[in-house]
């Protein structure tokens, strides 16, 4: 009999790479979430049951099989949501959680949980390396109320004996992503404005999306009623002038980028994963991050043309 | 025009003492949560308008009148219901206060908070006074869901400038409270039970609710938008044992109580409060906790009779 998976949030874009990652390795995948899903794309990512509701203890509790992992992809996906809507991003955030945590005390105590967390967790952490011991000091409710998931995760865990595994995703990137720095860069170059905010030497590590989600499905087997965290990066943090460079280069724009120097309160300047721990279970990235701009540089033209 | 406070929970315990500690200072008192009042309890108890309702933020923006203080006394009151009903707990307790954030956000920005916390977020915690800078432990999920609830408050003060001030109370007790060490031994003792678990050597600090409430009151003054938190305790923390002996003498038995080591898994041996933020509030309690104790055993003696 196959494993089987649930994840919550399928269809959003770490969601669905998930999605296919677990079903290539012959999971059965049943997802919960917003969206729908043509027959096409079911089959395409892997899908193979598909239930469209809010993450909550109640339509976790209707499904029929006991899933052997959850991946809790759902959740609010973005810090600047989370600033105009914090009361919300606190459901979205720490209520579906909450509510998966509570299904697996109640009624799948032998699941593995892999809580998708990120490094907005950390807030300023200086321009080292970060490791997962560094004390959590979130900026924005978006990284406070993912603070408070995996404090729910760590007490499910030291109370009820829940097995969890916390993934601080750091910048996570791929085809198919229509928000966020590359997405952004992408409309205003073709529109032919080459100006950005920030200074241009500010840091992020850059995680492909399809190296994300074989992360995640390799930490299932990681989870624990300790619920330890591990950073999901690469250990690489180009300078966001190096990383638009690329861009641009692949995009064919002779012109170069340039930065206002206006910097946004709540935005870190460094980020860079300290990558011990994923090293330690064996793990380590398939997709460097000039490769994989390039190939997003190309998934945006075939769009665009 | 008197100030007009909105108390969230004040049929409770602590709450309905806080509402009188208002009225008491002329403030109007408008009341919501759970429970039901006669006429004359809501007059004897300072109750201006009562909203029998859940705590959402629907619940509070249907109020008409925009209030210049808000306590937050809903929320579960006990650790061994958290152990039992850990989502619930986490809607009663995060939930309510996230709720009640947003609607100060958007409704209310000029109005003042005070969080009912509890020294449960300090878990193990040595046996010195405990001081409010020690780093958050909590045992159980209704400690967990405290800090929670304490990390919301810091989060609105720094993004929204929402102001507010977390008193984490100690051992409140008093006339009556129907629940806990004194009810229980009191009903045990009627019973010719003279038995605890435990050695008799654990402390708390017993902080009267008449008490509690006016530290309640006083706290209004000292919100901030950096939610900083403050011990509701008087300093002392005399034994169980010591505790039982005076309960046990102002019963009329003489028989003493006997301890048979059994410790619980998540109770802290010592809780005994650093009292130095209060103090330079200017604070001191009045009721010792002898006489407090004599007076809660002539309230039961008055009632069995």
């Amino acid at each position: 009999m196959p494993h089987r998976v649930v994840i919550t949030g399928a269809a959003g874009f770490i969601g669905r790479h998930v999605a296919r990652r677990f079903a290539l390795a012959d999971w059965s995948v049943i997802g919960l979430g917003h969206g729908t899903w043509s027959r096409e794309d079911a089959t395409l990512w892997g899908i193979a049951e598909w239930h469209p509701t809010d993450i909550s203890f109640d339509a976790l509790s209707n499904l029929v099989s006991i899933p052997d992992a959850i991946i809790h992809c759902a959740g609010s996906g973005s810090v600047g949501y989370s600033l105009n809507h914090p009361f919300q991003d606190f459901h979205r955030s720490a209520g579906t959680v909450a509510a998966t945590l509570e299904y697996m005390r109640l009624r799948a105590p032998h699941a593995r949980l892999v809580y998708l967390s990120s490094a907005a967790v950390y807030g300023y952490a200086g321009d080292a390396p970060i490791r997962e011991d560094a004390l959590p000091a979130p900026l924005s409710p978006y990284g406070f109320h993912k603070m408070m998931g995996e404090s729910l995760c760590r007490m499910y865990g030291t109370q009820y004996k829940v097995s969890s595994v916390i993934v601080r995703l750091f910048s996570v990137y791929g085809c198919g992503l229509q928000k966020q720095l590359l997405w952004d860069a992408c409309c205003k170059a073709f529109a032919g404005n080459h100006s950005f905010d920030g200074a241009g030497d500010e840091t992020r590590d850059w995680l492909h999306v399809q190296d994300a989600a074989d992360l995640i499905y390799r930490a299932v087997d990681h989870s624990s009623t300790d619920s330890l965290p591990a950073n999901g990066g690469t250990g690489e943090a180009p300078s966001i002038r190096a990383v638009l460079h690329e861009l641009f280069a692949a995009l064919h724009i002779s012109a170069a980028p340039t930065f206002s120097g206006m910097t946004r309160h709540g935005d870190p300047k460094h980020y860079q994963a300290d990558v011990s721990v994923i090293q330690k279970w064996g793990w380590v990235p398939t997709v460097g991050w000039r490769d994989g701009i390039r190939a997003y540089a190309e998934w945006f033209q075939s769009r665009a043309s």
